[in-house]
């Protein structure tokens, strides 16, 4: 029923759209379905064990359950910050407690990172293409999103000059295995990134979900990491431009919606008052119960993951290189859940998507809604993260067949 | 260290303050204060055995277990929206499930419903004195407030009336046993402000934390109970205008973050999608343990704590009756946490709290932070929800003597 009396909304909530293809995967939530759209963890891999006797110490200590289900800080739990913390130094980040806030979710991150910089009109940077949550939550601030494109060692140097002499508020980028591109960006890229971000003052937004998933190569350092060794130089600016947002979804479990961003010390304080204005602050006691995970499983976590998501990237990898078309093309990412797939131009990956679900029961996210500018509509993601490899080379070799059939078909046409 | 290179602020949030009674307060967390400050359910109260019973059964349950940790729609869990529908249906509230949101405590459904209506410099009404955390999440929109005064039975019908002409995005009233004055909108008053919103067309949002915390007296119908009434008679406008915030933080336990919205469809359409860009969804683990804890303990929690809380207030009421000078008025809430305190002129709370802190070790909250404009300077909240009748009354005695004392030493000046 229409209401002709609602208020009417602010302009940014007003421009929120649900996602065309959120709603069509929706629909698509049945076993028969080979499903490559995802990109979630596979809670095959939680470990509930280790939840269970989490909780169970938790709530055998009535002075601690009564903490754990009372109000509390807006900062964070602190001995969670503590254990961040020391996450953060040990891969070489100059982290400290009260430079870190606990978010609901590395979303929420995204979301006060918006909010305290973005006034309408201001130029935000983002790769192309980019996380689809952070062009959803940015564009809610209705700022002026700059695009910069990607090759394979990362967003472009000269494009990337060229947006940072617009005055953008920030750059917005996940430097390993980018969701969706899973492209990492190169230590020699992340050095002049960081040289052009002191160079302009541009604060860099590094979100890093997927960081320890990784299935081959070392470690690079984190923004955050190589300022911190920029700032122990001579002659440094002293400026604190990174911006570091974590996670403890993808390596213990999403739904304790539990994130962090470590920063500057005037971002932090301000956005503590933000945390209490916008939701007072994350749950105790999840706060309490990822603690404990974090303390007693990351690591075994970790190692289970990389085996078990390795083994499924491989087999989505081999399955593309034995049977998709040559003129097709895709990422071969190092680590996190995704593949990004470049199709001729003659091929709409949303139309492909319709066909896909219909005649071959295969789901997958077309790539257009991952660019905030100039939507390369012969795009898809593919996850791994989800399926037995069996399952993944069935699905791949059902989606190259209907490539293959389409690209005759337009040859012909 | 100064960094002068942070990106600069947004304005709503670069307008964020730590509150200064925040800060006094931080330092006052021991055991010889008699803390009269909270605002907070007593932790004595938590139904830790259900909540202890609840986790053992979810993690008992593997397949439970993985839907509990995993991600879920932004909505909220299915089970708990038709729990609080049926909780709504019973007041008398035409509810649905698809018209109910779950959100991050009901802090953060004010902040979703600020962010969707306020463009800045458009009017928002407020009561005067207002929930702090209103006027704060508010704030950060830039909204231009419009504060109307209350007597014992809600707003000033005249004075909101005047505030309807200038055309405000919405009205926001905690109608039961308000945070901070304690005051209870009386049920014509309440007809009186519905048929002013619908005449003008503005949403009335009502925050219903405390409702079920009644001590006396029946029950008054919601807005949103009434609306519904009216929207059942013949002639009526048509519009859905009231919009319910509730949560279980007061009955149940705040830790969970659970909080909801219950609103028109297009409203809540429009919230969903600023959830999902917001913190993409509420733990789904604590929504499955609130669904439990609200169909097995709601009822009992409601009586234990209406029964506790009672006493509480009546030892204040008694002691202030008994020892607090007469030049003093006070409000006699029907329920909730709070009673609300106006000196004379020549008392500024917040010196006093200063004094009573470090005097008497009795801590409250200074009136004058709970006013979007005009502060009154001369007034206080005192909350009972915490401690025993004993002790309230030990903490009320002090702070007579120490007004007695003041008021004594300001007339003889």
């Amino acid at each position: 029923m229409p209401n002709p009396a609602s208020p009417s909304f602010a302009q940014g909530v007003a421009e929120l759209r649900a996602s065309e293809i959120r709603e069509l995967l929706k629909l698509i939530d049945r076993p028969e379905i080979i499903s490559f759209a995802g990109g979630i963890p596979d809670p095959a891999f939680f470990p509930l064990d280790a939840i269970d006797n989490a909780y169970k110490a938790l709530l055998a200590d009535p002075a601690k359950a009564r903490e754990a289900f009372q109000y509390s800080i807006s900062e964070g739990y602190l001995p969670l910050r503590q254990w961040i913390t020391g996450y953060l130094q040990a891969n070489e980040i100059d982290a400290a407690p009260e430079r870190v806030l606990i978010t609901s979710g590395a979303q929420q991150a995204l979301d006060f990172l918006g909010r305290a910089f973005i006034e309408p009109g201001d130029a935000v940077v983002m790769s192309a293409p980019s996380y689809l949550g952070a062009i959803q939550v940015f564009g809610t601030f209705r700022p002026r999103f700059i695009s910069v494109p990607m090759d394979t060692d990362g967003v472009v140097l000269t494009e990337l000059e060229a947006a940072f002499r617009q005055k953008p508020k920030f750059c917005y980028l996940t430097p390993d295995f980018c969701n969706p591109s899973g492209v990492t960006t190169s230590l020699k890229r992340r050095k002049a990134i960081l040289a052009l971000a002191h160079r302009y003052g541009v604060a860099i937004i590094e979100d890093c979900p997927y960081e320890e998933l990784r299935y081959e190569n070392p470690r690079i350092a984190s923004f955050s990491a190589l300022e911190a060794d920029y700032l122990r130089q001579p002659g440094n600016d002293g400026r604190r431009l990174a911006i570091y947002v974590g996670s403890l979804s993808k390596v213990l479990t999403p739904a304790l919606r539990i994130g962090w961003i470590c920063g500057d010390a005037t971002l932090i304080n301000k956005l503590v008052l933000l945390k209490q204005a916008s939701d007072l602050h994350s749950s105790t006691a999840n706060q309490i119960i990822a603690d404990g995970l974090a303390r007693t499983c990351h690591a075994s976590q970790v190692a289970k993951l990389r085996k078990a998501y390795k083994e499924r990237r491989d087999a989505m990898l081999a399955a593309l290189e034995k049977s998709f078309p040559k003129d097709v093309t895709w990422t071969r990412p190092d680590g996190g859940m995704f593949i990004w797939l470049e199709f001729p131009e003659s091929i709409d990956a949303t139309e492909l998507l319709a066909e896909a679900i219909r005649d071959i029961q295969v789901a997958f996210v077309p790539g257009a809604a991952f660019y905030a500018n100039d939507q390369k509509r012969n795009t898809a993601r593919l996850s791994f993260s989800l399926g037995e490899p069996e399952r993944i080379r069935e699905g791949i070799e059902r989606l190259a067949a209907l490539l293959h059939n389409k690209l005759r078909a337009n040859r012909a046409a």
